[in-house]
């Protein structure tokens, strides 16, 4: 296998570092907008025998299929943000390489009813390409991350192997790290994080479809495994909602994520100020009045999470609980991955937010290399079995774990 | 009495409309540093014997000093934010004139123990010269406002005519306005609350003197009287406590703030955030990047409090909280002023809060003009009788109140 990565920030890089210790693929080709980037992070693996930096502009398709043809790739990697979801694949498909991602294209609210109905719905734009992908025989495999991704493989595994039938998919996503010298210091983007959180939520209940929630709806207390415990979680949209139910059968799927209450408020308040707003408002600056997005100056506030492994503690919880029966009885389980930030900063340099996310696409990526996940069309993880790819994961030394509840 | 009213923004221009009603003076001239603003002032009074528009920088001593002196003035009535206290009191001195503020020179923290020791004082800069004032046989009456202002009268009347021994005096402040089709607005100068609010809050206790601590120190729940009910209030940082006991014989002194729980909650994830610092940050623009204040970020993104009268609710009340004995018999009595912002809208078309601060230099400058109140040196409003001030108040149409507890 041959791979364009796509992306050479916090989780592109950790990906490169996971990758160089596996002989499944022949070529790594690590590409980003910034030259240096890419460079710094194929300098740090000592093996220029498969890896390989580029400069390319995510957003330019013409561009990066020739990247892809010039190097002979077969498959595209992307470890940029969800804004490029849609060159990246479109570039793939017409360079005839696979594609593979941890995010899906972006959703918009319903014009009239954002809280109520679904607009255009996360991963919309890629599935309406469907038809294509399997006309081609080509794999763009979708949500790859860890949620989306470990946690549709978990649902995958539990509808297989666990539960006859299944009321409710729900995953719970949860963490205590905490940053040294920070009162208030998010573990990933909080630009990111108030779109996320801010956006309307999504559900999806059997014979009703999908629809939205007001944000921050059905508040529920999760207790995390592995000493995190408790937290406030509440619904947030997310792609598993999307994924999970074109496959599984399922009553209910939702995507919960656990803020608590601290996070949720200081969101809550951004929003009540207008401060989590894009468009740009007028303040005085030294030279005159200039013009910036709130949003913006909420992050310049903030220090830069990238930057933040080395003083963090804690652990982080990625997981799908998951309600039904078996054998005419009663089941609840939760189905979850723990990275401790000291462990995955010893072991490989990364923060266990971006290491957690870069360890599941190199881990699918050699299932498909080695013709365990095959198939055509635009599938998410829950699409494939799922045994293998949680049994090559504890191989990588990160195991899951299973909670009867 | 001849009038320099400085500051023709939301005070200032109640002022006006307060003194026009009162024959006590001969001329009151209206300088700001817009002078459309100080024009659209007098215009509205209808008084063009009394009243004259001039343009004045506040920060210029000189020019202040030389525009007293053009218009025999001999009262200085400081209308501007707290900023341009220093040179306004000193060119009043330099001119020979009477001053009067509603606010006292800013206070600096402790540079090594910001929480439990006082730096600068509020109004310290203003008693360094005292005997300047005293020496001249001049009056420089400071803290002349709701709060400082009335407070200290009522401190004042207790002291006198209430209580034979004081444990406490407690400035208690709050309100109950809301602003239509806003969910957050508050009533005054976000920028000026949080620099209010986040400053060491300093108390005074007989045998210690004074001291400062932790921001929202103190918590309690007080119940304001004419239907506004309990809020919690916390210490914040203001003149009473510096001005009461040095007239008045309490045990302790203290002012506490009736913000409510999310008011405080927002102002500490604002300064959790760092979005309450001054000192620019660098964020995108669209011609590169900008440094821009964080806070003035915040205040850019709330709308203008002056413009909000017409679609607010509510009223506020201005108090003081006396806890002592009478005849060998504890008692307890809240002092206190209401204003409803339906009655100071319909009656002078101003918002409460502000015709609630500017009511109170107009009487004061009555009783100076009528010789009821004289005195030479820096003093606060505790130094005088309280008994004509509060009668004069009730005149003008805006009765105080008392409550037994």
């Amino acid at each position: 296998m041959r791979v364009l990565l796509v992306g050479a920030g916090g989780v592109g890089t950790a990906i490169t570092r996971i990758a160089a210790r596996r002989p499944f693929f022949e070529a790594m080709v690590v590409a980003d907008y910034d030259r240096g980037r890419a460079e710094s992070a194929v300098a740090a693996l000592g093996d220029d025998r498969r890896f390989v930096a580029e400069r390319v502009d995510a957003g330019d398709e013409a561009a990066v299929a020739a990247l892809l043809a010039r190097h002979r790739c077969d498959m595209l990697l992307n470890a940029t943000d969800p804004r490029f979801v849609m060159p990246l694949f479109r570039a793939a498909r017409a360079a005839g390489t696979g594609y593979l991602d941890m995010a899906m294209s972006l959703s918009r609210p319903h014009p009239e009813q954002p809280y109520e109905e679904c607009g255009v719905k996360l991963g919309d734009e890629q599935f309406a390409l469907a038809e294509e992908w399997e006309k081609a025989g080509a794999l763009a495999l979708v949500g790859m991350g860890v949620e989306p991704g470990l946690s549709d493989v978990f649902a995958r595994y539990a509808a297989d192997e666990l539960f006859d039938e299944i009321e409710e998919i729900g995953v719970r996503d949860g963490a205590d790290l905490t940053v040294e010298g920070h009162d208030f210091a998010p573990s990933f983007s909080i630009w990111t994080t108030i779109e996320e959180c801010l956006n309307p939520p999504v559900v999806y209940e059997a014979g009703r479809g999908w629809f939205t929630t007001e944000p921050f709806s059905e508040p529920e207390v999760f207790d995390f495994p592995e000493g995190i415990g408790e937290i406030e979680c509440v619904n947030v949209e997310h792609e598993e909602v999307l994924l999970v139910p074109r496959w599984i059968d399922a009553r209910r799927v939702t995507f919960k994520y656990g803020l608590g209450r601290e996070f949720i408020d200081t969101l809550k308040t951004l929003h009540r100020l207008g401060l989590d707003r894009t468009a740009p408002v007028t303040v005085p600056g030294p030279d005159g009045p200039v013009a910036v997005s709130p949003r913006d100056v909420v992050a310049a506030c903030l220090p830069d999470p990238a930057t933040l492994g080395e003083r963090m503690h804690g652990k982080t919880c990625a997981g799908t609980w998951v309600r039904g029966t078996r054998g005419g009885a009663p089941r609840e389980v939760y189905l979850y991955h723990v990275v401790d930030n000291q462990w995955s900063m010893a072991e490989y340099g990364c923060q266990a937010v971006v290491w957690q996310t870069a360890v599941n696409p190199v881990v699918a990526l050699e299932l498909v290399a080695a013709g365990v996940w095959t198939g055509a069309g635009v599938l998410g993880p829950e699409a494939f079995p799922a045994r293998p790819f949680l049994d090559l994961l504890t191989e990588y030394g990160s195991p899951w774990g299973m909670r009867e509840q």
